[in-house]
């Protein structure tokens, strides 16, 4: 019947999992379910207090099942009938411990209620010390710097900080442990039946940006390194992996048992996982000289370069730089700020306070609460638009979650500087607004001084279609314009992307793009004399941050 | 009949009169009234935006008549019959033009809706010009420093740079002024019908605090500089004052009209009058090594030192050092913080924002919003008082108003340094509070470095009785007793004491305070472990305070 193909993007966020079913053709978005991942809504297995954040296995497998099939039912059977591949894009860096067979241990049913079995979650920060034992190794012992590729500095959110920290805190884990494997790499592994250690493919993307891997010495840190760093860790490295692969490659075709579980024809490509900023970035139309920024709770900025423009220049400060992590051939430079929204939260928190302590005594119902919470944003949000530039003399520092780039420094801290009694709380929230378009320029400035041009800025995320003023600012600040684009599903559509190009539908990425981007919604220009005020503002932000650094982080 | 005297201390505040009747030799307090400012309080001659704060003269007398007369009702006649002296304090610097009669110009018929013609209140920040000019010119005109013995910076809030400025906008006002008066001489000259300028007693504490009056250099400063300053000072200087008079004389003798206004028997002794921080000192106990804190929006902070402990020291950097400003025979010193209560009060309206602006929208009645607005900063000190000090990284600076002292420097601003995702309301709260103790430190510390000794601290005005939290932390960061004066009308009292000096019935200010002292209400000990913690955040206040204080005088 139909000639018509289809292809599936899945995105596994913090919360909850989204399934896209795409024309291949033409990159219209047909369908999309999302499912929420049942134990960790629940609250089970972590513990904000130690800033411990698991996911079990079983959340993953059953939120796939869920939102996939979710999304297929709203459509005819022929869609189904003519699915030809898969993307899947994950958080990460989120390892999980798992056997010989590469069953993650917590799917055993000795540890099936060990958070220490489970995956630790991209935002896991138990370890900090392990972090700093590696930062402080991989300067000190003699050899390469394995932390060169990934901006210098190791974080405790990444992949062998997170293992080392469970080998020393679980004996039991650490005695079943055989390999560990981040969750983009499992889930295709799962669906394709190629779970074996030895056997799965390992993402280029996770392994290059987290896990120290390069083939300048050969794959991943040496032997002596790690068993350097810590005894426990000998003999992990030869149970790990040597070989990695980018996501337009097939992990495999889908096994019978999965086609059935989903609706779906067996033998469907199921393409190498990635991260979700990198898929997401190829979702939004990324392209040499482009930089995409996701902008949601925190950002994460993507670029790709090629290996000519950047030569042997180690671009220091960001999150990494990983050949063919975003695009296959291409230079992965991955960069971020690790608070966006999450400041606007922040002030809406603090605002909301009185709210929430006196609401009961004042006689408040849940419902006033609830449309307080609402509402305080956004009437923040146009009152700081309206609030006249030379009226203000507040400057903010966006770092009340740490810095993650450039130079990544989670001791550092927010500020708010320059109050009178006459700052009220729209000039307050129009300075955070400020300092996170600051931020967003440090990161460009950071590029832009390790030669990588910058031509264009693509938006997408949750705050681009949210909030104009933040966007207007953003560009003024940035003095370049930014698209949106215009999907709301950006992500899960490059993973779309990923899907028909490792089915064969493309020949490769950018003529994945060249048929399925879905365009733009809206460009923001900067207003030339908002820039030339801002710019002069920005020195100001970066001389606060200058003069503060080493007080903050004493803080 | 009866042999008790009594006495009246009248005192003019920012928007009202208070008077306070006395037992003259107790000291217990009979009855008072409060008479606000009519034209004041519907907001005439003053203009915010421009910080112009003006009193009508006629707002002056009649408050003075209608709480004076208010309180004396509420008491048996023969109460009023044995009264044998007032005193009375104002606010100040707090001048206005008269002509040769000693008359406001306000009062006359051409200038009653003319504000150039009034007090000109000592908030008032219309001559920071002036004020700048001034202090350029001291330091360099080749003479004597004329700012030297008022902390070596001369504010747009005092005497010379107010008559300078009326002087250059208001052509009018200057053919007509033939001298200026401070409130504080007005009102004791209009109650004794001595008003002449050439014959009305001018106190001491206005001119040596304000005026740059010091018998070193022959009074006030000579012709040359202020012609040098500007020529339309020309003649002003021979039309002012030579001679200065401290509180325990007599300014005169309460006049037959008067006293048939006031109720009162003619003959009445009416003390010299002074500054309400300075008379409220005394009536709150000052000694010698004693600092008296006057805590309510902003501080003032008095001391006295004897002219052996002082000897020719100036103590730099606070508002001035002079002769018989407080107690006779002592030097009185002044200093003091531009924000105290106000910090408190700036926080609660960000905090009131959202319920201001979204209230109608939400159905709030005018009755919840006041509630709110009573209720807020209760709760945050409640909250505040709670929070575990190792789980807060929010230090502040304090100077949302400038700073006053030590260095008076109008154009630094407030910080809130250290903020995270897990900073909350009571948090900052709370270290808004620290920053004020913080600020309070450093004034104790000014004073120590030059030498005076502070043995112990007492506290009045509108904070001491509300807030517990606030007085507990600041006795923890100076580390040092706090005791609270027991009569909520201090102020008052002291200028009733000044009353019964001036009638003859105490040899002395000290005798005065033996007998008619109110006592104090609580004493707040310093806790050992909060001083030592705190020791170590005053060293990080005032290391962020050096760090910023360039970058917030340009904002």
């Amino acid at each position: 019947m139909s000639e018509v193909k289809y292809v599936i993007g899945v995105d596994f966020g913090t919360d909850s999992a989204r399934a896209l079913v795409v024309n291949a053709e033409t990159g219209e978005e047909l369908a999309s379910d999302v499912a929420h991942y049942k134990r960790w809504s629940e609250g089970l297995y972590s513990d904000a207090a130690k800033n411990q954040f698991r996911h079990h296995p079983l959340d993953y497998l059953e939120s796939l099942e869920e939102c996939i099939t979710g999304a297929l039912k709203k459509l005819p059977a022929e869609v189904a009938e003519n699915v030809i591949g898969i993307g899947i894009d994950t958080t990460g860096s989120t390892p999980a411990p798992v056997d010989e067979n590469g069953t993650p241990l917590a799917l055993l049913d000795e540890f099936r209620d060990n958070p220490n079995a489970m995956f630790i979650l991209w935002k896991d920060h138990t370890a900090v010390q392990e972090a700093a034992e590696i930062n402080k190794l991989a300067k000190t012992w003699g050899g390469v710097d394995y932390t060169k590729y990934e901006g210098g500095v190791y974080s405790s959110e990444w992949f062998w900080a997170k293992i080392l920290h469970i080998l020393r805190v679980d004996e039991k884990v650490r005695q079943a442990a055989h390999s560990w494997v981040e969750v983009c790499d499992w889930i295709p592994a799962v669906l394709t039946g190629t779970t074996d250690p030895k056997v799965l493919k390992r993402s280029r993307c996770a392994a290059g940006h987290k896990a120290m891997w390069h083939p300048e010495w050969g794959g991943l840190p040496s032997e002596e390194f790690l068993v350097k760093l810590d005894p426990l860790l000998k003999g992990v490295r030869e149970r790990m992996f040597e070989e990695t692969y980018t996501s337009d490659e097939k992990a495999g075709e889908l096994t019978e048992e999965w086609a059935a579980r989903l609706g779906l024809p067996p033998g469907v490509a199921v393409a190498v996982g990635a991260f979700d900023a990198h898929m997401g970035a190829v979702g939004g139309g990324i392209r040499e000289h482009t930089l995409v920024k996701i902008m949601g709770t925190s950002t994460c900025d993507v670029m790709v370069a090629s290996k000519d423009e950047l030569g042997q220049t180690l671009v220091e400060g960001i999150c990494g730089q990983v050949d063919g992590s975003v695009i296959p051939g291409m230079i992965g430079l991955e960069a971020g700020q690790s608070a966006f929204g999450d400041v606007y939260a922040w002030f809406r928190n603090v605002l909301l306070w009185p709210w929430e302590t006196l609401g009961e005594e004042l006689g408040l119902g849940e419902e006033v609460l609830a449309k307080a919470k609402d509402r305080i944003l956004v009437k923040l949000t146009e009152e700081a638009a309206k609030v006249d530039p030379t009226t203000t003399t507040v400057v903010a520092l966006d770092w009340l979650n740490g810095r993650r780039t450039p130079f990544a420094d989670q001791e550092l801290k927010g500020a708010l500087v320059g109050l009178t009694l006459g700052t009220d709380a729209p000039r307050i929230f129009r300075a955070l607004v400020e300092a996170t378009a600051f931020g967003a320029k440090a990161i460009v400035d950071r590029f832009r001084e390790e030669g990588v041009e910058i031509k264009e800025v693509i938006a997408q995320g949750g705050i681009p279609g949210k909030n104009e003023f933040v966007m207007q600012v953003s560009a003024d600040v940035l003095g370049m314009p930014i698209k949106v684009v215009r999907s709301g599903q950006a992500v899960a559509l490059g993973a779309a992307m990923f899907g028909a190009v490792a089915a064969g539908h493309y020949a490769d990425v950018y003529a994945a793009q060249d048929a399925m981007l879905s365009g733009y919604s809206k460009v923001y220009q900067p207003d030339p004399e908002s820039s030339r005020r801002y710019a002069e503002l920005y020195k100001k932000y970066l001389e606060i941050g200058e003069l503060l650094a080493g007080t903050l982080r004493s803080l």
